[in-house]
């Protein structure tokens, strides 16, 4: 299938979603696309969307592995997997085990305090307004997910929180947080299931080196500390993963 | 007393606490201080203080009568009352019936869209940070109160609501949203009670005329639309009060 006759379902800062022949299932094309700061900031970044395919698909295989249903199928090419469909909820959902970023700016708290427990913050999906922090009570008035959703998501970031940090931990890097989102998938009546949407990568997690506290995240674009791809490209080298 | 010798333990936007005799015991002095937008806006408008503390007195009384226990003692003159000296937990309580202010343009909310319930929001009092958007985890996490007193707050926060929107309901007026601060009161090593602080007043309720929709609140000031002192007057009066 050429990419240039795909039907494009959705086209988001650093991703496409096309449709496939399955109305159920979608491809979900990783682009070199790299913003900050509520896309001020927007840069080509060659081959990193190569490099988030193959690092999301491993986390989010991993992540399926320990019993948490992601909408995740199969990769199948260098820049695009197959995604189950779903209906995104507009939330997007922060675990923090250390302060970094917008957290700092917004409390004055010291970079990288580490918190008693993992944080959790939701996030209003909607770049227009900034993307707003949400309280449970502003999710159900605004009807974007139900108590029992809240706390579904809580509780399934939390595990995944648990993995994530064991996998990073073994290769000698320290999750400081990370950003989830998730869908509903069901019929077309009755949309009830809520399994993990999106992608796992340095895109949308900050991941430091134990040792030296290099970053190896997004935060080397958004901070101009060096070569996004050299950090990314150690990650996926340090999962045992290569590009083929 | 005069007031040129006496101790102030505080001096905030409006008011200003002054020490008494009694170390339990401070008296609370009403400013004619306006200020809006995190005090980039500031004036003195003549009189105010004293009808907040009138005002204030009113309703506070009123949540007392209704078995809510608040710092306030009695009024002893036009622009001050004896308060119980409490520890002030530092968070803004605002509890939204109607959409009005902050959280319109935050989530590009319908002007006075009616909540199915009343919403409440926690924001860190702290005009450096300019008061940001608390959730109940950030309040655990930064140790300003356990999950007790949270859910303590937000019960008496509805109850209080309650008992406003009938006063208010009663003269013609509809109570859009309003702002609590709670403190802590016991003896020195054990402080674990927590009871309304701060004042109740148009300085920090929004409060609309039935009828006309016309403000007669501190928006007045904030939007400019005409004579601050008409619109909190109007308020005194129909409450039944009057200046003495």
């Amino acid at each position: 299938m050429n990419s240039s006759i795909k039907k494009i379902v959705y086209e988001g800062k650093a991703k496409i979603l096309y449709c496939s022949s399955n109305p159920k299932i979608l491809i979900q094309h990783f682009k070199d696309d790299a913003t900050a700061n509520n896309a001020e900031k927007h840069a080509i970044i060659k081959s990193k969307g190569i490099l988030n395919n193959f690092i999301s698909e491993y986390l989010m295989s991993k992540i399926e592995d320990n019993g948490i249903e992601t909408h995740f199928i199969k990769r199948i090419n260098q820049r695009e997997q197959l995604i189950k469909k779903v209906e995104i909820i507009p939330i997007e959902l922060v675990v923090r085990n250390k302060a970094s970023g917008s957290i700092v700016k917004r409390y004055n708290l010291k970079e990288s305090l580490e918190f008693t427990d993992p944080l959790i913050e939701f996030f209003l999906k909607d770049d227009n307004l900034g993307d707003p922090l949400l309280n449970e009570t502003h999710i159900i008035e605004f009807k974007l997910a139900n108590y029992e959703e809240i706390k579904l998501m809580k509780s399934l970031a939390l595990k995944i929180n648990n993995i994530l940090q064991n996998i990073f931990r073994n290769i000698g890097i320290e999750l400081i947080d990370f950003k989830l989102e998730f869908g509903r998938v069901g019929d077309d009546k009755n949309k009830d299931k809520i399994i993990l949407a999106d992608e796992i990568s340095p895109d949308n997690c900050r991941l430091w080196d134990k040792k030296t506290r290099k970053k190896l995240d997004k935060d080397i674009f958004r901070k101009n500390l060096g070569n996004l791809i050299d950090g990314y490209q150690e990650v996926l080298t340090r999962l045992g993963l290569q590009i083929n």
